[in-house]
């Protein structure tokens, strides 16, 4: 492996601000890498749609981020992780990791009394993948899956602590209360932002697992494996982040600088729909 | 005018299945056209997005139904009609017509006390568009918006009836209401599925306007003028109807199957974004 390639940027990508979550952990694990997001701004939501649109999308944007020679991928989106990650990895020469695997993992090593919730989109949950993935780390353990398709909405809505977000929460959360799970999976990069309310719901003896840091810890165990860290010392400027999106760009500024540690001076709209597959 | 052209199908799209309620409008009033609709599923929303996005997905769009031949276009969702409309019509030979001017044009005939309410999505709203509207239909109105967004998932995840889209519709309609307006345009093809409560909370001084049927009037009015109305006396074969999707045609149907007076047998997905313009 030749220095070119070390020094290559990691790829990021999601269907819109919420895989910025994973980005935040990424930048903190691994400080000297160089790393370029895209979120997917113009079709978002990715949750409530079929997989082969899923796996299209996916495909494109993979394809966008070949251009930045990127050396490693990360799908920092649930649903993307469960529909496309094993279809693009059979078709791409570079690493790819997705969040799915990483917070099944810790579900794994969490649970006590070997029974595990998660929620996500229709999608993930629909999918199975998390239950898969599980399994196949412990196939003992019991899983039951939830999908919480309002959560997303009361999020961009700004509804973090509010009676309404509750209530919502309430329902969606009940079956899972009456399942007795130790362990609950915040399977959506959007679902951290409600860790407070869920927490609350499920009460203190279930453990809630967000994928974001485990993701950063697989993509950083990865990368040494491969011999593709970058092996610099100096801490990374503000351009040492690229930010892309298929929509207009100052909307996507806005809820990045509250996720950030920084500001976003230059985010960059392309037109995904173009990257097709070569 | 040939006869072909007059036998030619009418275009009809949104960003997904809500401009069926306009479409059920169209097939009352007009029942002797051939239709063709399009439903962006894998794009939907539309809402929150950018005027330039709307425009280009709006434009491919109407390069796909020019391979239908159709002989005009209904715009059936209101964010694209309030960002495209203007910009396709200076770009294609056949009529094109949204639900907003229609909506606006019903308001103004209805207000008794000039002051028209209209809620839709951020994109609606923002782009001020029926306010432009009616006031150049009358000036001296005094025309008030509100955006909102949370309405839409609220629908689809079925709480027509639930306390909980009543506290949102509380919400969102409190200003609306110390406004004492006595009209409320329903500005987005999904709302009028919320007409109960939205009528409940705004009482019975206020009038709800649905754009849908003021639509499928403009339509027939402007195919007459041009000479353009089907002019055979047979009722409508369901053949007379065609529905094309850009994500997985199930989840269509069955929403399909709960606005129309009959059951859709067949949908088509088709790659959207390959309809570049010509």
């Amino acid at each position: 492996m030749n220095m070119d390639t070390k020094h290559a940027p990691i790829g990021i990508f999601d269907s819109g601000v919420g895989g910025l979550t994973v980005m935040r952990e990424i930048m903190r694990l691994l400080p000297n890498e160089r790393l370029v997001y895209f979120g997917d701004t113009a079709r978002v939501p990715y949750g409530s749609k079929s997989r082969d649109t899923i796996i299209r999308f996916s495909r494109q944007i993979v394809h966008f981020l070949h251009t930045k020679q990127v050396k490693a991928i990360v799908i920092a989106c649930n649903t993307a992780s469960a529909y496309a990650l094993e279809t693009l990895r059979r078709e791409i020469p570079e690493p790819i990791i997705g969040v799915v695997k990483p917070g099944a993992k810790t579900a794994v090593s969490v649970t006590k009394n070997g029974r595990v919730g998660i929620i996500g989109t229709e999608g993930t949950i629909k999918s199975q993948v998390y239950s898969d993935y599980i399994h196949e780390l412990n196939p003992e353990l019991t899983v039951i899956g939830r999908a919480c398709p309002l959560f997303v909405p009361l999020v961009e809505e700004g509804l973090l602590h509010d009676a309404v977000t509750d209530e919502i929460a309430g329902r969606y959360l009940d079956g899972l209360k009456r399942e007795n799970i130790d362990t609950l999976i915040l399977g959506c990069t959007h679902y951290p932002l409600l860790r407070s309310t869920i927490g609350r719901i499920m009460g203190d003896q279930v453990k809630l697992v967000n994928p974001a840091y485990e993701t950063a810890v697989e993509l950083r165990d990865m990368l040494a494996k491969q011999d593709l860290l970058h092996t610099g010392l100096s801490e990374p400027t503000r351009d040492a982040y690229q930010f892309y999106v298929s929509d207009d760009a100052s909307r996507f500024r806005s809820f990045a600088d509250s996720i950030l540690p920084f500001s976003i001076d230059c985010t960059v709209q392309i037109p995904i729909e173009e990257y097709e597959a070569q």
